[in-house]
């Protein structure tokens, strides 16, 4: 299933996406894809419709983030090795973790708000795993069980903020409309296996991003089991797992984004899997 | 006022703790204290009300955490003079911000859980701010205008998950039980100067910790508009400021927490002022 969360900000309904691109309206069967919803059976739930027996909602409309109420927001660093290279950074022995405000959550195609005094915010193509179970000190056998569905992160990233201003990345991840998601989530069936999917960016029609999840440093199933060992992960929590090579910090000389500039990105599988596109346009920041 | 939320985990009821320490049941007038509640003028409405007309809870009860839903977790690193000092780093020069995963949130007195493989648990008695009003980069002058109230906060850390494995602290911040908030929520009336407090905090009837906000190399005014110009602070966000020095890292030789061990820490003021005390046993991790 392709679930998403469609109209102005605030207001969304939920919505099942068929292959053709439209959106069944879900709001007569649940009041919304909340995170405490996936704790709840609401897949199961879904999954057992007849969904030729729901109303279409009219097309156009804004994709909202697809899950409301996201607990935590984890990110992983440096985990391709592309990536890591061109950041001058040997490959991490275990995983690089940190966060990402909540609220700097946003729909797929909102406009990206280039922070007061921002010189250099950058693009992050990534594969975001959505927590269905809770996953607490679990073994990597197992931990595929615990995801929900997958979902296209762009993990916007200040890069001064990041590392010039002291300590820890949480200033340079966290500004408002740094974490897109969606325009769906897409289901564990549709997605048999993670590490088997192309992720790509483009900034003005310039391709910037081409990776492929196979190439990460941990993959998917020790990343959940990992950071499980640490916290407990619970239904509707996000792991952003790593951006590969083509971020502009990683260009010579480094590119940064600025007002009008347009990101379109994506991920996709063999065989028509996908989780859809992004498309975004960057402005100036306004009180 | 001092509001609270007494009751068995996920079960608790809304209270406003009298002086002389007996519990007002609000549950008649609101449902929750809730992190929304808080952005919709549940203050305003609370303190118009006459607190004599309302039945009293039972005395004993658990104090839950006086805040559900809280959406950031936000804590600053090194903000007193003596613990950079202990820590064997220079006084930074613009705040060290970190996030504590919120899953980690448990009420005052609450057991704390030794993680698994942990062998350098360690206290942080901290002042924590609670938002209430949304703070997107306004000014030093009007950012305690933002503040809802304050709460006493033990932020736990794991020192080798925090700086031995890999990078960000947030795998040594973040475990569940981790960070202990309240017992109240203290509103702002109550605190007429965040810079006025001690803190302190005992492990076995041995004191180890002896600060005083005075000695904040940031004070909360400053936090508040600092970290807004990053993101946008909305009610019920905690910002937690930063603990003195004292903590098990800093000892020569350092000491850590055990199963069986119990601290009990506090902050207070002038005049009565004060968040009251926490006392938390440890214990052993198990499945």
């Amino acid at each position: 299933m392709k679930l998403a969360r469609l109209g102005p900000p605030g207001a969304e309904k939920p919505a099942l996406i068929e292959a053709g691109g439209r959106a069944r309206d879900l709001s007569g069967i649940v009041p919304d894809i909340t995170a405490e919803a996936l704790g709840s059976g609401l897949l199961q739930r879904l999954a057992a419709l007849d969904p030729s027996a729901l109303p279409y909602l009219p097309d156009g409309e804004r994709f909202g983030p697809p899950v409301r109420g996201v607990g935590k927001f984890l990110c992983v660093g440096l985990n391709y090795r592309d990536h890591a290279a061109e950041s001058g950074i040997a490959i991490p022995e275990e995983p690089v973790l940190f966060m990402k405000a909540t609220s700097a959550i946003c729909g797929a195609n909102d406009a990206i708000v280039i922070p007061r005094g921002s010189l250099k915010t950058d693009w992050e193509v990534e594969l975001g795993v959505v927590i269905g179970r809770t996953a607490r000190d679990i073994p990597v056998e197992t931990a595929l069980a615990h995801v929900a569905g997958y979902l296209l992160v762009n993990d916007l990233s200040e890069r001064a903020f990041q590392l010039e201003r002291g300590g820890q990345w949480v200033k340079g991840k966290s500004c408002d409309t740094f974490g897109p998601i969606g325009p769906f989530l897409v289901t564990t069936e549709e997605i048999p296996d993670p590490q088997a999917l192309s992720l790509w960016l483009e900034v003005n029609g310039t391709r910037r991003q081409n990776g492929h999840t196979s190439d990460m440093v941990f993959d998917v199933a020790f990343l959940i089991s990992y950071i499980s060992r640490f916290m407990t992960l619970c239904p509707g929590d996000i792991i952003s797992t790593g951006t590969p090579a083509g971020v502009g910090l990683g260009l010579r000389p480094p590119v940064y984004l600025g007002p009008g500039d347009r990101m379109v990105l994506g991920i996709d599988g063999e065989a028509g899997v996908s989780l859809g596109c992004q498309t975004q346009i960057c402005r100036a920041w306004a009180q």
